[in-house]
């Protein structure tokens, strides 16, 4: 069989697995995750020996020491896994729920109920630990799930992917309803995003290259964001204490990631006191600064902002920043170089504070919060599976409701139409 | 300027609108929609005019009486669109509603806020009042709107257009908000659906060839169905006489649309009892029937079906009748011919109506009542900007409310992320 024979056979397969899963109570789909969890435990010697010959192929192939850590199965990943799918199977099962029944004028009672979206493709760069925890939640929503990991991670993926088979079977499930893709080439992407008869769903993780493929060859929907452009707006009203710990937070608690800060927009009125002080917290842990003019006749030894500063996602420790003359001119500023990702205001005043929350275009927006909130833990959520800068269907970081759809139920006594 | 840079221009200018409209109150909102139902009662005559344009062509075109039926506006068109518009701006708006408020363990508020979706484009047949009905809900909805309609509407289609401008401009918003695209070319229609840039959704109303077009040209997620192949299962615990005026009501009552019954599904053991009379009064109002050959054991005179029958999508006073086992061989017959469209089960047995809700694959799912019944208003959603099946964001008919989507917003009091 050629690849595109493959993976058509597997999807497939995954959609009639689908149809069993979507049908299994929380209780089995439980049962699944913890075997994974205790068999990930019992069996990580040889996921260990698997991972190796990733490694010892990524060292020979002279990756960077950030790629080689990130393809590493240790046992602090094993634990971390173990536990993410403990977690995930004690969460509440969206499936089957139903919300408020309305009664219609002729006495049909209308409700809707939340039922797995089918199959879903994950597309994913090279942690082997996305594996798990996109498997547990595909399979605790009831999906069926087809996993595409990079390359790199190959043998790493597949071991896991036995954990899983393993897990699936002793809970009396088929195995097809988690698979991973056996095969390095990069065919088996395009071939997947082409099974719009089988698969409802693609979501990839990685890159902003990665998604732009994934988008511009898909016939299947993706949800997706391609990168986090983040703001706080330091309003004149507001407490500089409280700005100065968010702004700092939000750009150094882990600067690597999609919802930390990148640009800093301080209002005119209070530049002057408040950027000294923050500007020698932030050059304290390492930040570079990077200001606009106005920035830089306070701050006077940093650099000269230019255009490809405002709309840069840094993920590092550096942060551009920006004196502006009013709330409006940050809002404008957002609507520009923003990634509808995460936007904070620092403010006490009322009127302010639910404007922008009102019309800042953004996944999630906070008012006296720091941006590192966008995370599917932090608000609630439970684990997440990546957070969506496209409004359709999800908008901001999706959980395992986020997995779901929702169909009406009907119940009726003999109605017809009129 | 060529086609494709007219449709860039009109898509990005309806961006700059959808940010103007998406802050607007309900109040400004329903005075547009109430100005239009005025302007379209003042202004009859000349749409009249307009029209008769385009009814000229057409038949000197040659179009079928049908198509020309379709293509007219008269009085009654112009009350029903006038009154559909008045009946939408005294709905509920959705947008800036929010749902409970979550208290995180360090005093962070969670809550989701409803926004419109942005820009959606629509495309659609030969009824120039979609033109009206569509404008009326996406602004209503907050959201900017690209129409394009039917060639053959042309004329009618840019005079509903004017009144919509009128209509918005007397309220003091942009007429970019509700735009008409103004030329017959069909090369409009991949220019618009390249606009991913500016365009959030597309919806394509209309046969399933025009649907096909749009899915495989778009570069904008769609919101689509293509067909409704609906059954009903008559469960041996039906009350009979329940079971056929819910047969007949789904066939008859109105069977050129996508909610009609399609295939009768007859347990065995009230086949004998159930398909003489049910089939006595289809005939009685015309309806041909085609049946297996167990139906045909029961009625004798009526045409054998082919393996072209389960599938079809009649739209006309045809009906496929099959005789199964049991519950299980209707769902699978349902699983395998279904379009995820409607599907209802006759029955008095608790377990079956139970499992035939969970498990049957469809946007909407019914016990005991008609068919009919999948439609936005009769279902408590207002009108409706016609019907899903594919489940992502938004599985059956489709209200104001699915033009819309959440963010995240967040109320905190300086927290930050440890």
């Amino acid at each position: 069989m050629d690849i595109a024979q493959t993976i058509q056979q597997m999807a497939s397969e995954a959609k009639k697995a689908a149809a069993v899963i979507s049908r299994c109570t929380s209780d089995q789909k439980n049962r699944v995750l913890t075997a994974m969890a205790d068999l990930l435990e019992q069996q990580a010697e040889w996921i260990f020996q698997e991972n190796r010959k990733d490694l010892e192929r990524a060292a020979a192939a002279g990756l960077s020491a950030a790629m080689i850590d990130r393809l590493t199965v240790s046992e602090k990943t094993i634990a971390s896994m173990a536990a993410g799918l403990r977690e995930v199977a004690a969460y509440a099962d969206p499936v089957g729920t139903m919300g408020e029944t309305q009664i219609r004028p002729n006495g049909l009672r209308v409700a809707r109920m939340r039922i797995p979206l089918g199959v879903i493709g994950i597309i994913y760069e090279s942690r082997p630990n996305v594996t798990i925890d996109a498997a547990g939640l595909c399979l605790k929503s009831g999906n069926a799930v087809i996993l595409r990991g990079g390359s790199e991670a190959i043998h790493s993926n597949q071991a896991l992917a036995g954990i899983i088979a393993k897990a699936l079977e002793s809970a009396g499930l088929p195995a097809q309803a988690a698979q991973v893709i056996p095969t390095e080439d990069r065919q088996a992407i395009n071939a997947l995003l082409a099974q719009e008869e089988y698969v409802d769903l693609i979501i990839p993780r990685g890159g902003e290259g990665l998604i732009r493929f994934v988008v511009a060859h898909s016939k299947i929907p993706v949800l997706k964001h391609y990168k986090g452009v983040c703001h706080v707006f330091v309003d004149e009203s507001a407490d500089l204490g409280m700005a100065e710990a968010i702004a700092f937070n939000a750009k150094v608690q882990r600067p690597g990631v999609c919802n930390a800060l990148e640009t800093l927009l301080v209002h005119q009125a209070v530049a002057e006191k408040f950027l000294p002080a923050v500007a020698r917290r932030m050059r304290a842990a390492g930040v570079e600064l990077r200001g606009c003019d106005r920035t830089l006749a306070l701050l006077p030894d940093i650099t000269l902002a230019t255009e490809a500063d405002w709309p840069a996602e840094y993920l590092d420790l550096i942060l551009a920043v920006k004196v502006v003359d009013d709330m409006d001119a940050a809002m404008a500023h957002i609507a520009r170089f923003g990634s509808s990702h995460t936007e904070a205001i620092v403010t006490s005043d009322y009127h302010r504070s639910q404007r922008f929350l009102r019309e800042v275009d953004a996944s999630v927006v906070l008012v006296n919060a720091s941006t590192r909130f966008n995370d599917g833990g932090q608000l609630g959520l439970g684990a997440e599976m990546g957070i969506s800068t496209s409004k359709l269907h999800a908008f901001g970081p999706m959980g395992l409701e986020e997995l779901t759809t929702r169909k009406f139920v009907v119940l009726g006594d003999g109605q017809v139409r009129e």
